[in-house]
């Protein structure tokens, strides 16, 4: 079992980051860890000399109709699963440590945010940015893993960290499913059983589409009528956006010629789940 | 004489900085370099064991009706009074590698930024704080040394970092004044001798306000009221605006209590200088 130190405190962070070997790896997390967030954890402790998780859910990213509340956690489960992974150190800051009340400051990302996830969830994007230049700032990794099923995020935080000059590598890793095709999540524990079963349309709507992709279909509106079709056929489901987009800057596409990224986002319930698919 | 490497890509600074003894103090400068910045260099080069300096005409701080073009340059003697100051390191990026085609984050703070020069120039301090972001984030200093002329800027800066968890320490080192009184100032270039002469009412105006001090007085808006005659009676002088304020979130005080920042913005002619004193 690896020594994993859990640290609250800026100040703490400070000193046990100062006693780590370099290069470091960071692995962000809302906790609540899944297999997704084991995986980037496993592939830092493979590639790199320490690996920091930290978990902080972070109010700034949630709207006030949003789940903050309901934010599934379970600190002690998590902590196992990290040892169990080979983490180093853990930072929990509170709301408090990163949110003190004269806090003012704001990092945002403009073009990119703006569709997809940035237009149904205003404000969401800042949040992500400011808290992920804070953990930057404040753990100076080399390289930082962020999981492939939160597409936008990752590009997001691609752009920020260019045009910010920060010295990190991000690297995103692939989306980790279950058996039967559901991307994991922290929010799929909110799920019913009927629900569970009927979450099953995002995947296989992604699955028809990449299908028809490989059989040579490369008209964007086509697919996006594939996908959509998938998921209107479940009762239990509710569309809210599908989209077909050039890989880097997210615009929607008519016609597929270079890296695509098929993405959606649908209620299963009250659950709202994301997921997608890169093509080429 | 030291030996002064001068870098212009972000690839070539980083090469450099990683061959730097630590800790590093960065001193961010526009170029046109006069006393009061050869004090911070001086002053970083006693106190650490390397001393980066930038020079960058930020075009992002500047609004449309600025003096972004005018604004005085001259890199060659830039270069020998920093060698002869004793920096080790001289990033020059253009404005094409700090922001490509493609730039699209700020780094925004919110409350502090809003009265003085922020209310008198918009735009003005959301460039400041996102250049200054691109600075840390690329050389990574421990320390970093800017004017106390430039107050305001002192304290966004101050807030910026704590928000953002840089662990960088930040030193306002005193203005450097001519012999006369006037502040050094890239901008007092741009005086003619007449201009020069009317130029001396803001340090006059500062000096009348803190002798009034030193003498007991503590209510603010006889302080602001002194400062304001010595301004007004000064035909070249127009008066911007003046403050008496709390040092630390620069709100306009009645009674002065604990330390206080009187500051003023004036045109002298068509330059508009700015100049400020500590009380306390």
């Amino acid at each position: 079992m690896n020594e994993l130190k859990k640290v609250i405190t800026l100040k703490d962070l400070w000193d046990a980051r100062a006693t780590l070997p370099t290069p470091i790896g960071l692995v962000p997390t809302m906790g609540f860890l899944h297999e997704g967030h084991l995986s980037l954890v496993k592939r830092a402790r493979s590639e790199l000399a320490s690996v920091v998780v930290s978990i902080f859910v972070n109010p700034t990213q949630f709207a006030p109709t949003d789940d903050l509340n309901a934010y599934p956690r379970d600190l002690e489960r998590d902590i196992a699963l990290l040892e169990k992974a080979g983490a180093n150190l853990l930072w929990m800051p509170t709301p408090e440590i990163m949110y003190p009340p004269d806090y003012q400051t704001w990092v945002n990302v403009d073009k990119i945010t703006k569709p997809l996830e940035g237009k149904k969830r205003p404000g969401h994007f800042r949040g992500v940015t400011t808290i992920v230049a804070k953990l930057f700032n404040a753990i100076q990794p080399q390289v930082a893993y962020f999981g492939q099923k939160d597409a936008q995020q990752v590009a997001v935080i691609k752009q920020m960290v260019r045009d910010l000059n920060m010295p990190i590598e991000i690297i995103a890793s692939p989306i980790i499913r279950e058996r039967d095709g559901l991307a994991m999540s922290s929010r799929n524990t909110y799920l019913n059983p009927a629900e569970r079963q009927a979450a099953l349309v995002l995947s296989k709507s992604l699955e028809a589409a990449k299908s028809a992709y490989q059989n040579g279909e490369r008209n964007a509106q086509i697919l996006r009528v594939k996908m959509e079709e998938v998921i209107n056929a479940e009762p239990l489901a509710r569309l809210e956006y599908i989209s077909c987009a050039d890989y880097d800057q997210l615009n929607e596409i008519e016609k597929i010629e270079k890296k695509t990224l098929l993405s959606m986002a649908v209620y299963i319930g009250k659950t709202r789940l994301i997921d997608n698919e890169v093509l080429g």
